[in-house]
């Protein structure tokens, strides 16, 4: 009896060990989402702004048909992204890419697939203005929030001592503000970093493991496990058309430059079992048909089906606590609101 | 001095009595709003069935589409309605009646425009199998609710002890449970009728008189100033065919007969001023101009400019408080989740 005891004790602190040199190699790669959300150059969080910034987000008055919000797409509901694969736009129209994740956006070096906004301040400007998706132009939209006394006053708040307060410059920041503080602390791999060894299970610890050794982490790194870089997709092998479509050059047409063929921003993977259909393609249904994709065009190596469940398990460790938001009464529309197009 | 004062006591003590009159009138006709939501019979309310209500309300995956959901019409930040002046729905394609608002909605005798449904829980399953809305079936909502553990334990939660709870029947029980729950109390006409006769400015009582004076009360009146009988709209005289469309016969199309032809649900008037445009049409943008549609319609009598101002007045004063509803993090989908189509 006393050598089983000594033996488990001997298992339970190998495994202590195991686990604090695994959360050591882990943190040299990783970070874990902080608690509060960070600030913004140029843009000071208020409550005011914040509370501003919400209303805008779930009023589809900021389309040019009033029935799309930037929530349609981007719904704090199911992950920061809707059902997938491409979005509704007006008048039904089909974007043609995955909408990606307003969650923890903040933490992104840049916002799109392609990079092409360099904060959530001008991401926010882009739905509004693509016909495609809000399909509204920035006269429309001043020319709306104007027409509603509740927004005025609201602008004047969030934006005190401004000459004009109520400016698409302004709806942005706004917007910008609130998205900062959609973050998704506390999941288990964060508490994992946080010191608390049990937080993961053993297959989700060996699934780490494997993320760092097989080279995931080379790309997928950081806070958000992501978002900080550009690679080609099919580093090794391209995937077929389904999964990347030829026609869509990603990150090319930002900078025209050859390299950037076929290369997007890495995907971050924050929440990422939350909100499948997966690439920015939105083809791969599965997060495990997802990591096998992965690993052949990116790494050159076929992980094995133990493996793969084993990353999957541990991306599964990447969901955190989801943001609780109040659902904005928003201010009444007036006979001077532009009528829906 | 003193008898300046003499003089202000007497013409408050007037006023008083003369609030007081104007009340006990008002009690004859109107009923304020509970402060707690009612009961609904044989669907016991419980908080696990609320929150999968709500969860259900918000969910976009309830639809076809997976775009549209019980909020894209019937929106919680504006009045429980949309933009209108008809709903956006499967394929943009469009409605032919305004939404309907969903605050208050229990206290309606019937639901529909033309009270076709006899309840929330009859309602709630239209818009989900409707084409040119959600554009669903009872199938493809259930195929997709079983098809995610956290629905499957919400629905056993919130229905114990069936044999079958994630039923299309309980589907709209749980959503049926949660509309109850979005009730508007206290406004400010609520108040008056329960003692406060500060809650009414002059003018505002002045409508409320002209409301039952001149006969807008016959039809507009109980707890939700409308919503609990049938009226042909254009008793006296039909308005033109952009706000009455010839085509649209109203309760007709339900009944099959001849006396209800152009007969309409009389419309509910709680949160009246946060829900333009009016009219099952849409197509009355202004609360004046509604007012006085229906005094030509209905009454028979021209309201003076005066009088129309002060019903409008009165009709702001039935906004009340609006539900504080936390925005619902909905079960994540899974690989047996039917694509969006």
């Amino acid at each position: 009896m006393k050598s089983i005891v000594a033996g488990i004790a001997i298992l339970l602190s190998v495994q202590a060990v195991s686990a604090a040199d695994l959360r050591t190699d882990a943190l040299t790669q990783f970070k874990p989402i902080p608690a509060e959300a960070p600030d913004v150059k140029g843009n000071p969080f208020t409550p005011a702004k914040v509370d501003l910034g919400r209303k805008l987000f779930f009023d589809p008055r900021l389309s040019a048909s009033q029935a799309l919000s930037c929530n349609s797409c981007h719904n704090l509901g199911t992950g920061g992204v809707d059902a997938g694969p491409t979005s509704v736009g007006h008048g039904w129209q089909r974007g043609p890419r995955r909408a990606p994740t307003v969650l923890n956006a903040v933490f992104n070096t840049s916002q799109f697939w392609d990079g092409r906004a360099e904060d959530l301040k001008a991401q926010a400007k882009g739905p509004m203005q693509n016909p495609i998706e809000m399909n509204a132009t920035p006269e429309l939209v001043l020319k709306t929030l104007k027409s509603m006394p509740a927004y005025v006053d609201a602008f004047k708040q969030a934006f005190p001592g401004e000459s004009e307060p109520l400016s698409f410059d302004n709806v942005a920041k706004a917007i910008e503000v609130f998205e900062v503080t959609l973050i998704t602390p506390r999941s288990r791999f964060d508490q994992f970093l946080n010191g608390d060894d049990k937080a993961l299970s053993t297959t989700e610890k060996a699934g780490l493991r494997a993320f760092m050794d097989k080279g995931c982490s080379a790309c997928h790194n950081g806070i958000n496990l992501g978002g900080d870089s550009y690679q080609p997709f099919g580093v090794v092998e391209k995937p077929g058309a389904d999964i990347l479509p030829p026609d869509d050059h990603g990150r090319f047409a930002v900078t025209k430059t050859a390299s950037d063929q076929y290369v997007f921003r890495v995907a971050p993977l924050r929440n990422v079992a939350l909100r499948a259909p997966y690439f920015h393609s939105g083809q791969v249904w599965g997060l495990e048909q997802a990591v096998a994709v992965m690993a052949t065009a990116q790494l050159g190596s076929e992980l094995t089906p133990q493996e793969i469940k084993e990353v999957t398990a541990f991306l599964g460790t990447l969901s955190g606590e989801q943001p609780k938001i109040e659902y904005p009464i928003l201010p009444p529309r007036t006979e001077a609101t532009p009528k829906a197009q």
